[in-house]
């Protein structure tokens, strides 16, 4: 995390005056981070940086994508009473909001590979504004892919290009991009498929295709002898009920956006131990 | 929003140099954004922003806090079909995130204030790193309170405080501070209330009590003539399960963190309806 | 002070290729800062945060608020001689004029508590533009109140609301605001003093009117069981010469923009002492 | 004022959430921004960029040095009531700051014109820390010189300097700095003014030398024939006392910290006079 | 360009207190900018971006990437004196420096165009610190191909990457990364070329390698049917000279640092035009 | 460099994720900087304050400005393996771009000083846009003098000054500003030369003037008794060819705009030594 970022957070908790910390004295304390539910970890780093910031020594037997059970210590702390106040809410954010995230990846991944040992699952482009990279980063933790970051890499021919411009050529501008970028291309019928695959894409993402219509259109595209030149990858209306069914279709990558968007928070809590009560 | 934050912001989702968007002819085009689901609406202002900085014309009949339903339409939106390809994904996840916040507060209120006509749900300073005065104004939305944005509001007093200081020292040197502010105390006792509320605190927190234990302290601090000189919050392990138990109380505001760790995103979504594909 | 802060006072001060400093050899200094009046020291840690930066090495016996007699030395520092001709001006501009705040609070201060135990002496957000942080930090030292920090803290209805709204429907909306926040209404006369009581002000502030007014608008609330309910400010024409008056009247604050808008530097001074001449 | 700036002081008064404007009904409303005390006017183009961001017609009759007397008015606006609620007092601020130290340099500037008609007064680098470039146009509008900016402008070798390295090498040294800069050297006696002349300095500033040093080494420079090649400066200890007898010296400039730490602000209000109440 | 970016160039340029610029009256102008060279033009859209901030009305005919003869016109400015001599280094610094690398890469483009309708040349990561972007943009205008904006874009294994861990490991543990990236190994015989396009890689970068080593390599991929798998690079060494050679070898990309570190600024000027003198 | 500039380059090189680094395992490494060709070196402290924010160690035995031979090692650097890899791109591109500008001034440097000893070539403000400071302390580093960094030093007063203005009101408009700046005129005829000079100019340009008429030009100057009063330099046109004329000419100042935008890169490599392959 950049220097910038951290004062940025810290700034944003702690407002001009920060009075609820200083009016403590600043004597020497101990503290420790720890988790109140089972999860996957995420956010290690973040922390770190923000306690390097406050000068508070920090030490953890973990790393991002580490199981935990309920009741594991995350971190123990040694730093100023006051820094110790100061760091506590940024960082139990941190490690609360991303843990979360990884821990719903690590699920999601765990159903996936149980019917097959390739499939990835990806997060999308539905992030939390202002902090796609950490939410990326923890998708990542979890064990699962983190598909595009921004509109810069891969190219993605989405439905509103395609109803702006057609396919083919979204197609064709596309490939007038740097030849370091993949090529995406989102249809709905095994047809386009076949179309955008023909037309040399590099991914072919079907679009709230049911699974029984995704496991067709792989055999389609394998009947033609397009299945081995692209990825395919599955999104939309994609949950935990039916991410089972999708793994099942021989997809290469199922994206859901839930990752993100339906995570909830793993309770994560700092406890001054020293000086005691 | 800020100039500073929305370029941030766009910068975040574009990438050096959004391909994605510029492959397509840059006419004029016409989309609308619209809720798939049923909701309390947020993020209106913040989309706003968004459209006007890069030169689309937005028009909608809502504000922050209306109550949608599925299909309605919240953005008409005019402008070149480079710049709202631009500003899509950025607006709809303003619009998801914080829809999503303000309709879990509208509901946890609906909830409570059916049992308490002037009962306020309160979100906590458990947010999303760098959004927080966002998502506070989407529990607002939802006709919850902000409470404190940061440290440098009204003086809380913690359990950590108390642990390094004692609750008397803590509310002697909180008064020291600024005139201007409020002082909350976090207590565990009906005992710690009575004695906060007797130094002169001016919120006072009964942290991880159970409904039956939130009456009681009421009604003691009632027999002591201290309930009318104070506010009275209950916070810690409140869920939509239990929330109407501590509505019953009598409690002023009730507070709890999942107004935002536990909310999921409403599905928001833009169509480009000009040119027709 | 944070190191984003820290480097655009530097920029401002250094430029792009500061000149002045670099002709310098850069050899082992050391130099002291004292100051050339007695005064009430601030600015203390905005200082050691610039020579932190540079890597220069500084000791000090005091703390803001502690009072200086002339000669006295405020920082002894070690360090190379370029870092500290780049330091130099910075932190005397901060140490000036922040003590010269803390100096003029600490005055009125001492004139108001010849009358009153617990009165405040109070600034205002009549500050400099950019520093206004440091500036108030710089009355806290002083003895004095650092008030509002900025629009969002405590919600006051002054002159030009009441003027848009009327005062009943200005309260009014101010409760609907956090539970966490006072509310202060802004009046000119007992009677409006007497309404917003009644309408549960938290603060009231009598605005420009005589000592004789205070006493008899705090007299009349005092008739009506509401003094115990509400601090009572008095504020607008507060000057040295008038403080005492006003201190007499038993307000609970004193404000006065002049802390800041008439207070001026204490002189204080850089001075190489190794290598000696 | 770059908008990056204009965002800067926004923040700095309205928080996160500027509670005090907003419980105010958006209507379209007038205000009057009005002197309360004679003055020479500054800060006028810092309050158009602010009204301006916040979309408000501001119409004005003056420009910085203008001389304003008691009751004038300086802006008429007309916008919505929230948006003037949330600038007035950043521009009050600017205006009332800048005045104050425009109103003193024109004084100074007036006493030391009457024995001069060529004498400039000058501020120094003693400048409140984050706003130089503001106070110093300041000092401008009253008819004042601006001076150096930063330590990258005309290279100064004051006493600090000489103690390091000798006049000597400081001057050799400065002079292979850019041939666009000037070179400034300060000096304790006449015979060190005539060593930094014939050295080849451009400006050589006489420091803390009463007004009859600084006549016979003008003298003393004059009889070498060294007069003309050279600006002379009188720095240090220069009070509205003994101002005048500097300026009989037939020196170039004085300069003088006060103009900008101990000016005092303009007395400036806003009044909405529209809806009336 | 974000506001953010032109305001960062426009402080870089004017300092605090342009007097250059402000010393002018600032009564309505019109100025020309025109080419004093033949050349690929770029930067059209950053000046565009410029002459926007400064109010300044800016004409033109051409778009980033057109071929332009000396003395065309390139802008047509209308606004203030002080505006356009404001804008006017700025301006011309984007349009000369850019338009040399688009230049630049234009005149390679028609070198290895002439020998192979397919080839791409490309720029590298080595540009000029702070304007990456831009630069690359402008190489795009030239036809040429950007190439990895950045480290998270396409995984490069280099020699570094190599040495440190071995090809084999690299390539599996980039694999891991997203689906949606490309991986680039760069080699240095024809043999880790083969083993490259064997463990999958997408580009497969000849490190400074002879053109007689690039076609054999790209022959022996062919004999073992892996050339169409994969996108062949030429890396390192290669210049105006020896450009055709690398054209003709069937290679797919060639790469050139000195499309950005070779190339010299085009000679473009502002002339004010109205009102005549 | 300031933290926030080196947090930027490495944005910029980076990205969100930097997985071309990330994927190497990291071990601790050894690796040198060294120049595959004779140079001036520049940007040596920009490197360090690069190594230094990553942690690396980072040893050298020369300072900018310093002769280099081929293969000379610039730095030893130890580290962990990912950071090296991190800083590698940034820190040559510096090292690169700015030991380039430092080597085509030192070449001109040894061209002009064969024909005079104190004559100075200096750059111009046609700089990169974003890096300035750098590109002319890399000037410095080569001998070069820096002419002025922005608009707000020297005030000079160029052709479309003149246009707007007259060279005379401009001159005396000039002399207005702050004591401390010098004033340069900007003329195309010996006569202009000779009015600015009397006019009170402190640097006089000869424009676009070739070697005779600069000879000339300082001729009559001699004859008027003006020549000891100004500097003299040479702008517009000159190049390596011309480069001794004008040094015959007993001009003070020759400025050459290609010291920067005709300089080309040093080649300068990273390899790795520890651990070997």
């Amino acid at each position: 995390m950049f220097i910038r970022e951290i004062e940025s957070f810290i700034e944003e908790d702690l407002g001009y005056d920060d009075v609820s910390c200083t009016i403590v004295p600043d004597r020497p304390a101990e503290a420790i981070i720890f988790t109140k539910e089972d999860c996957t970890v995420a956010g290690i780093d973040e922390a770190v940086s923000i306690f390097y910031y406050f000068g508070i020594q920090a030490e953890t037997d973990f790393k991002d994508g580490d199981q935990l059970k309920k009741g594991d210590i995350i971190f123990r702390l040694k730093g100023g009473a006051v820094s110790i106040l100061r760091a506590e809410r940024i960082s139990l954010n941190f490690l609360g909001h991303l843990s979360g995230i990884a821990t719903l990846t690590r699920k999601c991944m765990d159903i996936a590979r149980k019917h097959s040992e390739t499939v990835r699952v990806a997060c999308t482009r539905k992030t939390t504004p202002g902090i796609r990279k950490f939410e990326k980063l923890a998708v990542a933790a979890g064990g699962g892919d983190t598909h595009r970051f921004n509109l810069s890499d891969a190219v993605m021919i989405k439905d509103n290009h395609v109803k702006l411009m057609g396919i083919e050529a979204a197609i064709k501008e596309a490939r007038k991009t740097s030849f370091t970028r993949k090529i995406e291309v989102e249809v709905e019928s095994a047809e386009d498929a076949v179309f955008a695959a023909e037309l040399g894409a590099d991914i072919i993402m079907l679009d709230n295709m049911q699974p029984d219509g995704v496991k067709e259109t792989i055999s389609i595209l394998n009947g033609k002898g397009l299945r081995e030149s692209v990825l395919i990858e599955a999104s939309g209306g994609i949950s935990l009920e039916n991410l089972e069914a999708y793994a099942k279709t021989g997809v290469d990558v199922i994206s859901m956006g839930l990752l993100i968007h339906r995570s909830r928070w793993i309770d994560v809590s700092l406890e001054i131990v020293r000086p005691e009560s």
